[in-house]
C-alpha cells in the first residue's frame, strides 16, 4: 500500500527519531512554537477507523508515549494531539507541546498568530534517547 | 476530581448522545462545516498521558467508534481528530467530518475561513441511534 505521489510514503527512516515495522516518529520545527513530533503510519491508510483494533492501539500507545516523553522534557503549558491529513491523507499524528508564550496560544497552531512567539526547541539527540528509554530500541536497524 | 470553574465538569448528561461512567459523547455545530462530535472524559484530567493504559484505550476505542459512525453517515472527504484543550484543559476529543466545500478545507477548522462553506448537518436523533448501534445502549439511565 504505497502511493507514489504521497510524501509520507516516501519517508526515509534515516530522518526518524524512532521506528518499528508499523510506524516512524519524526520531529519538525514550527515557527513561533518550537519542536513538535509526528508519528507516521508506514502504510498508506487514510483514516484511523480503517485500521484494525490491534493496529490502532499500537499506533496510539506510541503517540501517547511520545506525548509523555515530550511533556517530561519540554514542560509545556498543554499538549495538543491531532490527526488531520487534509493535505496529505496518509495517517499521521501531530504531538505538539504548547506554551502560553508561543505564537498561537491559546488557539490551535493552525490559527492566525497572536504574537511573534518564543520557540522551545528540543534536540533530536535528546528526543532519540528519551524515546529509546520510553519505547525500547527502535526495531529498524536503519535508524 | 471536579473543578467548579470548568465548563466540561458541568456537562449535563441530558445534552449527550451517548455516555457511560467514564465519558460523554456530545454534538456541536460549527459554522461553515456542520455537525461535529466531542467525546468528553468525565474526570477533570489535563492530558491523555495522565490516564492509565486501560482508561486511554477505552477513551480512544470510543473516539474511533464515533469516527467510524460519523464517516459512515456523513461521507466526508476526510475525518479530523484533535485533543487540544488550550482554552479548557479538561480532556476532550473533537471528531470532525471535513468536506472539500466546507469553509476551511484543506486547512484545519481553526484556520481562517477560505469561503462561506457548505454545512453538513447530522441530526442528534440519527447520531444517537447510530452510536447505540455501534457502542451498545448508553450505560447511564439519565440519557
Amino acid at each position: 500500500m504505497i502511493d507514489a505521489r504521497c510524501p509520507l510514503c516516501d519517508l526515509n527512516d534515516k530522518d526518524g527519531l524512532w521506528a518499528n515495522d508499523e510506524l516512524v516518529v519524526i520531529s519538525a520545527q514550527i515557527a513561533g512554537v518550537g519542536t513538535i513530533c509526528r508519528v507516521v503510519w508506514r502504510a498508506h491508510v487514510h483514516e484511523m477507523s480503517d485500521l484494525g483494533l490491534a493496529e490502532r492501539r499500537a499506533f496510539m500507545d506510541t503517540v501517547f508515549a511520545v506525548e509523555a516523553t515530550m511533556k517530561r522534557h519540554a514542560r509545556p503549558t498543554k499538549m495538543n494531539l491531532a490527526s488531520l491529513g487534509n493535505f496529505v491523507p496518509h495517517l499521521h499524528w501531530h504531538i505538539i507541546p504548547r506554551y502560553q508564550e508561543d505564537a498561537y496560544f491559546p488557539d490551535a497552531i493552525w490559527a492566525a498568530a497572536r504574537r511573534p512567539g518564543a520557540e522551545h526547541p528540543l534536540s533530536d539527540e535528546l528526543l532519540r534517547a528519551a524515546l529509546c528509554e520510553a519505547l525500547g530500541q527502535p526495531r529498524k536497524s536503519r535508524l
